[in-house]
């Protein structure tokens, strides 16, 4: 695996398979599949950064890491989200930074930043590349250029405490980089996020990313102990103990700041021992509100597995007939996956098994279980495949407490399939659980057409507005972005929004830093 | 239990009794006790809010519900830190506000800061007026008055949610208002920290309380999911699901603003079933290393009890001294409490003392258990009646990651020692415990001699600088006020303070919410 994705698709293009030709047919029976290759051959619009201020960004990280030429600059412009896939795809690289420089360290960013400022130059912090939210689309105007400062070299495990459990990384760790350096050490993070083959950690703290393993080991927000960020205004270390209450908690105001308040430099995470056990079991439910009711026991009961998530009747459905090879009974009802990952796993599956068996589940064994952890990763390519051939995939995510879920189930499934119309699918599955409540996560496709992102605009908005409706979030996990950024202002209000912009005023007063993100 | 506590003392004047003759006796030996009565007469200063701004007050909430009575406002004067005891155990009641108003709804909230702005009026909200940090003494230089908020009127539970297991309840509950309201739905929040009886839901988010049962129902700033905040800029609603990635969690930003962002009128908070069964053990170990090794265990390998606290060597002998009504054999090494509450507690609690057992510890039974239950609130109405007889009895306490927990302790023990002098002592206990640290929790006592607020401010000093160096936090769960506010600018650093003022200039432009408090 490099570390670069495709510029115009998810991940490695050594794994954009075509779709096998017999889901092409079925594809092209439901939906009317029609090729639609990518633009080969873009013109990049030439660095418009003034010589001299590439010789000061020089003399800060030396000229051998300060990027200049279209390929790399190309591999920089926007992030993964479908209106960036779509403009990539037409040849549309107007969002191209100026320079993409590779800062060494803290210091060097915070150099960086010093620059930035005095020469008001915009800045965008990039990790992994993988937003899916527009989150690497800062609004260049009225600014001498835009660079976009790649963590690629800030990689390093820098301390393990394997008295406190914790861990000192560098933001430019892969999660796979991560995982790998902690495991020299016996120890694992626990965050696997779908994105998890290539963003970073860095990336993990600035969008408060919660992960597939999220009900046995907690959001990243949990695990991040401390932090530091550079921001305009020199550097903010937060994180003096676990929890305190020496006024409001930095630490959970820099998580989801989005590259707006500054750049996160260096995070401290709890880590655990790594497993010595595993085990995947899949589990079936009469409905999606019977599947619910189950997690929701498990959750107020405080015996939840490691991971646990369950698809609606649709989504089980689809599944099946897209895993033909996994064997086994056809799956009516609603698909629940069940994981344990631990030091001794026996004893909390057998009570969660005995429970789940109580509340109306029916075990349909390992394999169907094994077969979700082998493709965890995968959804993100098939996206690009179904682009491929003019078919328009799209995932959006909310969370809301448990007696609001079956309404904002239905209001957003009806607002998606009203947009769509006929001939489009919409999904849906519960991927994370709390005592109060649990996230909604939805799948839909669409025959593209002849304007996609007119018809992403229309149905994403139509979702949105449920959500927001419904008294729900805009986002569970995917962060806030460009995209999400209306329906921010609504969520937190007009006083939610002053706080954000008294924030980002006290340290980044000339406004550098990701413009145009995050903060309506 | 009245509402109001006596304006010199904690609590209710009815439980404030003379030490036993034989600890009285203890306390001479010890320290060389001399009667040191409070002032009983004082001469309050008269208000100084012009008649006009009364007027208008009485329109926002009712004649009936502005106070400038001496009495009412002499309540009203400081909260419950040493500091505040002796200045009103001396007559001094120059902190006293010009009037009490007590609003019935978060519109009148809304409406008293549209008029204080208006004004320029500066505010303090009033809860159950337990801090001990100086959270109550408002800087009122430069205002037109200085008028206290009392939330008293605002305590009721305004919904259950069964089936998300959240309660909204008004600020002005106490924490025994807000359990039986909640048990009459065979509910329970389970937050109880020592100023339970007194203290108030909105007062416990205002300073990101931790209460005893940590270690099962975590922290305050872990239960609230919801809530409501009215600031001069408007009102904030904020948690539109239990964790989200919408931006920063601004949940977590009002957590620990201590009155100073806005005053909270509600807040949603996730609950439990009302406890079936509980047990409450002693346990023994060796030193207070071995003792906080267990803990560490226990929390690393997510097998914590409901409560869990361990007293040092110096401690145990102390508490020995104290109780000896328990009974059974003398302790020497580190007393340990530990707490189970639940539906079914059995099995848990087998697999704690099987593995506290491996770990070194013995048990003690469960009549010291339910002893430490039944004095579990009383400790604060002792700090009275050894100042009564020239006692200087103060808590202080922090928390670090476990690593560093050593060294913290050695540290401000030492720094307190150093400070007291000979004829004083210093206890310590760990009373809250996180996977990845602990909290250190210190009791000193020494004679109060002939300036005690000099000893104290002396004594408070080196034990503040001991913690920050040795890079801990400042409190652990008492708030910041004013008396933590240097160390706090310390901890957080000037980006830190600067986001905190940013927060605040944006909400709070004219700086009329509790002014002086928190922020550096």
């Amino acid at each position: 695996m490099t570390h670069d994705m495709h510029p115009q698709r998810w991940g490695d293009a050594a794994h954009a398979e075509p779709l096998p030709a017999s889901t092409r047919e079925l594809v092209e029976l439901a939906f009317g599949a029609v090729d639609t290759p990518a633009v080969d051959s873009v013109t990049m619009p030439s660095s418009e950064l003034a010589a001299h201020l590439l010789g000061t960004l020089a003399d800060i990280v030396g000229p051998e890491h300060v990027h200049v030429d279209d390929h790399t600059r190309r591999l920089r412009t926007r992030g993964k989200s479908t209106p960036d896939l779509l403009k990539a795809r037409a040849g549309d690289v107007s969002d191209a930074p100026d320079a993409v420089v590779r800062p060494a360290s803290a210091d060097e960013v915070d150099a960086l930043l010093g620059w930035a400022a005095e020469h008001h130059v915009a800045v965008v912090p990039f990790g992994g590349g993988t937003s899916v939210t527009g989150g690497l689309v800062a609004a260049r105007e009225g600014f001498a250029g835009l660079v976009s400062i790649d963590l690629v070299r800030m990689d390093q495990l820098l301390e393990v405490d394997p008295v406190s459990m914790t861990a000192r990384l560098q933001p430019g760790m892969r999660g796979p980089q991560a995982e790998a350096a902690l495991a020299e050490h016996g120890l694992r993070l626990g965050h696997f996020p779908q994105s998890f083959e290539y963003a970073t950690i860095g990336g993990f703290a600035a969008t408060r990313s919660s992960g597939q393993n999220s009900a046995g080991f907690g959001r990243f927000d949990q695990m991040v102990v401390g932090l530091r960020l550079a921001t305009p205004a020199g550097e903010l270390v937060a994180g003096s103990s676990p929890a305190n209450a020496a006024g409001p908690d930095l630490r959970q105001l820099v998580l989801g700041s989005e590259g707006t308040f500054g750049i996160i430099t260096e995070v401290t995470v709890r880590v655990r021992p790594a497993a010595n056990e595993t085990a995947y079991e899949a589990w079936r439910f009469e409905s999606f509100t019977a599947g619910r009711d189950a997690m929701r026991h498990l959750a107020q009961n405080q015996i939840l597995p490691t991971i646990i998530r369950l698809s609606d009747e649709t989504e089980t459905a689809l599944n099946l007939a897209s895993q033909s090879d996994v064997g086994g009974e056809g799956v009516t009802g609603c698909l629940m996956i069940v994981g344990h990952e631990g030091a001794s796993i026996d004893g909390r599956r057998e009570l969660i098994a005995s429970t789940l068996t109580d509340l109306g589940g029916s075990s349909l064994g390992e394999d169907r279980g094994q077969s979700w952890l082998e493709g965890r990763f995968h959804a993100p390519y098939l996206r690009d495949s179904m682009l491929d051939v003019g078919v328009l995939v799209e995932t959006m995510e909310t969370a809301t407490f448990w007696s609001n879920a079956d309404r904002l189930y239905t209001d957003v499934k009806a607002a998606l399939e009203a947009s769509l119309g006929e001939g489009s699918i919409v999904l849906c599955h519960v991927s994370h659980v709390y005592e109060t409540g649990c996230s909604l996560y939805f799948t839909i496709a669409t025959s593209s057409g002849d304007d996609p992102l007119g018809r992403w605009i229309a149905a994403k908005s139509a979702a949105s507005d449920a959500m927001i409706d419904a008294g729900a979030t805009i986002t569970h996990h995917h962060a806030v972005g460009t995209d999400h950024k209306p329906w921010l202002a609504r969520e937190i209000g007009p006083v939610g929004v002053a706080m954000l912009r008294g924030v980002k005023d006290a340290v980044d007063p000339t406004g550098i830093l990701n413009p145009g993100i995050l903060i309506p």
